[in-house]
């Protein structure tokens, strides 16, 4: 089994980051992960204008490596919208978006989660897409540590102790007892986090990538009809 | 690894019906899948005075279980809620009711999905699992095409157009585009359902196994915090 | 007029506080209570895994009660979910729960209401029951004092003081203006509290015993369409 | 124990239907329903308008009869707004609206209940009722079957087929199971309605008028905390 | 075009100020603003009694006006509930409250918006107001600086220091980004506070003339269908 | 003033459609319309694919836009998600999607209304904005006529009626008394479709445009504070 694992921005920093979690999720054997960065996509996503400068180009990034690589499965490894919905429109096979994924198997896993990302100012987007994959009721809230990426990746103990911080707070106040990790930048935090806290701790690449070769093995993909048809044109017209 | 399915009712031969979807679902090779019969079930479960009536004894049965086979997961395979809750709180490893594990999946699949039962009387039942699960928003409606479970496996060519009848509505008039077959008499169908209609049709058995399989390989079991804290009395206090 | 009061835990003296408050509720003199243990029911009801532990005996019970008393109604005195919908299909007499009438109540007595349990643990439990009675836009919160129903019982002083300090909380933070006491195990407290704070509080199963003999003298009960319709097999085919 | 029972509109033949409801709801022997028109209102109300233009007037003569009378209760027999809030406010007995409370009872007698009215113009209005009182989970539709209330009393026949006719609507097309006949002009139809369908109706004035009585003996009242505190002016101050 | 600014309320101080508020409005040159006081209301409206109180003289004080000066739209001055969707039924030229306006203005504005209002025990009714416009998921909170109207017009500089506070709360603690000032009393202050602590703050006054203005020089009413059709008899037959 | 008109697809036929939508909507004298063609978008926007492949070029034409003419506000007309929430946070005048506030100004006209488009395929999307904008409980429901917007421009008479049939069935199944056109291609059709059916229709473009003007002449924008905050790195950054 193939599956392309797909990095909206252009770091490729960011692409290996996003393959040491995808690595860490125990596939089988024979499911080979292959990385895919958007050169054209902006360095970092962090507001809706830049998700908007990158999916375009992602997009299109991502139809020609399935041509190329004729994958099983597609997973977008970003933690926003980046107009999966669009991409499932385009491809028949499973389709991911990290934020719709971890949020499906987050809603088994507790009376409610919790979204923690990293910009404060991030927060109401994250809310919309809560609300754009009908999770209002499973979602007790979103918070941020109101740390930038970078800071993230590189601080490492100060950015534990703000999630275990935020993470308290999760539990006391909003009632949530299962976190997910909604940043790339929070990757690799999710085990060191649960082992300090003792709540469920969600990777999104991680659960996305089983996830994505969950319904492979099981013949599943998305419905074709309305919502994710096919769009009207031919798909080249959209890209000149 | 170790999976039990343990089938709510007394049936036998719902339980072979059951072992026989899972099959289907293309676990790995080394997944074991352990049929598990409640005998003190009642030998249908179609009202909720039956779901009591049969979960107490059914949660007992699991735990003998799990105990003598020390599995990985447990599938609770009835489409209902069978207090699967309360189960969850007497065990830390993955324990996935199906109707839960079904609509989750289902809700990345789709714009929205339909529940399709047997019974006429039974929709109020599985609207109160929609809202347990909070899943209001991705549910366009629950439908049953009115047949009792031994018709459901007695006559296939009437149960197949009364299915493909009712997923014509659900297209059409409850703009749903993903149906989960909501009822164990209902296994089986879901293949040539497809066929026919071109939407995508879940088979619950055959999810959740693989949901359950992909938790153990991905090492995510429920939060043991607040809704799923183990009970505050040893468990065989509650059980004389 | 016969209404019965079933107990649905184990323990005789629970049963006798049950009583007690139900004997506070003004019936007319000729109604009479009928107090019923649930002798196979667990000791304490605390948690989901105990609530199904226990519903199940209790209907028999409660059947056997009806067909030996020829009651008029039935009062399941437990603040949890036991199955209750389950016997109402069983059952064609006004057959109530005390968590989903207060509610009702409650609902007429102020902009929203707050439940006020015990435990800390069961309150997602008690959440999801505010959702399955369509009570969230009139619940403003579910509170505990995380006092274990023992403590409830035997430290008087103490459990008021609590329940004043939360009741404080839920009229400055949540907004609500009326209190339901969420447990057995607070029965006898209702009055009390309410002189301490001004608030209207409600004793379940005061307000279930009155609104149990209302619908009596009304000639009011629940539908047999549906949700309650009477099982689609014998009664006793569910209980060999 | 005294009642007044408020009829809001001007029609003194309405008020005599209303209290041949009200007679029929088997009140204890010592209850005593004493009848209140309001002779400042509209002749009818079947709009916002003739809402606003009569509960002004109906909130001064309760008041009024309240200090004559010194009742334990106040029911305002109108299906509508009427401002109850409002006189909730201005008096500390229990004080009920026969809209929210008929809503209040219905919610524990099925799955869901239908409003069922006579004009179709007054459908939004009414679903403003459902929403105002939190009742949108609970309320499966709002339906009418457009008659005009001098018709609905002097036609009973063909009234009787129009509801009855709309009762099949209500529990084939919407899912619900209870029935509240939502007007004044559809008093005396319940026991009818009910006889030819086998569903639960409900007459509103009936129903509140018990729960008028069960909220007196049992000793409970609306909370004076917050939404309804008195109004921070002497009453008369606001009545010139 | 003429504009009805018709003040709720007998207060002729107040009306002023609404005046003082809409003369800020920068609408063009040829509107003509027309002051309307209500002189048979309450000398103010603090709560749902003076509401129901107010309301009814209103509207005629409105249709009288309306007779008189032919105005192309009228505008409710009054942070309230104020029957105006009756006076919408009445009515085919643009009838706006101010409470309706300001919320569905602010729903572009900001992810969520708070009212802020002057009684804390006037929430409710504003929570209330929320949800009969359907802005509940717009709507991030009410609160309430618990200051009485005459001590909001007379004490400036406290004010305005509590209402910077709050609105400290709302921005950190409910995430609004915008505040609607939801009284007549905090009229004046919409400016002073914007420039305090830089979020979008509206003065529903203000808003709702240029709304007004705008609906009908884009020429566009309130559908006169359903819910707002002429109510079913002549209009002076509500009024004796 | 000055106003810019974005068409975020590539057809400057469809912009001059636009464009004569905003003529009519009766703005001040001195109110420019800039018209901007947006040449690297899709020939038309008809699924999400195309609706990310036009947003991103959108957004920069607008920018640049913005910088050669120094306008008051930017009206993105076209009637869908189009990233309008990333190009707020990069502007700070008065940025304004036309479904957005179509459904803003439609929430005040009636009880609830409908949004009206081409496509039957594009209902989702179209109800995922409904979601997104908060405006669930105010719309009845979307509808398509299902005809592609080429036909929609070229075959008036069909169209019209598909227009009016679709209309009875929302005035009378859905209990909507406002429409919104929801789609470039149904530009020209409100006038003619209101005078058939009675009800308030909206033309969004030319709603917008007037919406816009108010703001900017009421001195009112969007909230700069958290969801519409500038992107936290300096845009070039974003866009190489």
């Amino acid at each position: 089994m193939k599956i392309i694992i797909a990095n909206p921005n252009s770091s490729t920093q960011c692409t290996d980051a996003i393959m040491a979690s995808a690595a860490g999720s125990n596939t089988a054997p024979d499911t080979e992960l292959i990385a895919l960065t958007n050169p054209k996509g902006t360095p970092a996503i962090d507001c809706t204008f830049s998700d908007y400068q990158s999916a375009w180009s992602l997009h299109r990034a991502v139809l020609d490596a399935v041509e190329e690589h004729r994958p099983d499965a597609v997973v977008i490894a970003g933690f926003g919208n980046l107009g999966v919905f669009g991409l499932k429109e385009a491809l028949s096979i499973p389709t991911l978006g990290m934020s719709e994924t971890a949020m499906a198997v987050a809603s088994t896993l507790g009376h409610r989660f919790t979204v923690l990302t990293t910009l404060l100012q991030y927060v109401p987007a994250m809310e919309d897409l809560v609300t754009l994959y009908g999770m209002q009721t499973k979602c007790a809230s979103v918070r941020a540590i109101d740390l930038c990426v970078t800071d993230c990746v590189g601080q490492r103990e100060q950015t534990l102790d703000l999630l275990e911080q935020e993470a308290m707070n999760i539990l006391e106040q909003d009632g949530a007892e299962v976190i997910i990790l909604g940043s790339g930048g929070l990757s690799g935090y999710s085990e060191d986090l649960e082992k300090r806290i003792g709540m469920t701790v969600l990777d999104p690449v991680r659960v996305t990538v089983k996830f994505a070769e969950m319904l492979v093995e099981a013949g599943i993909s998305h419905s074709k009809k309305r919502k994710f048809a096919a769009p009207p044109q031919p798909l080249d017209q959209y890209m000149d």
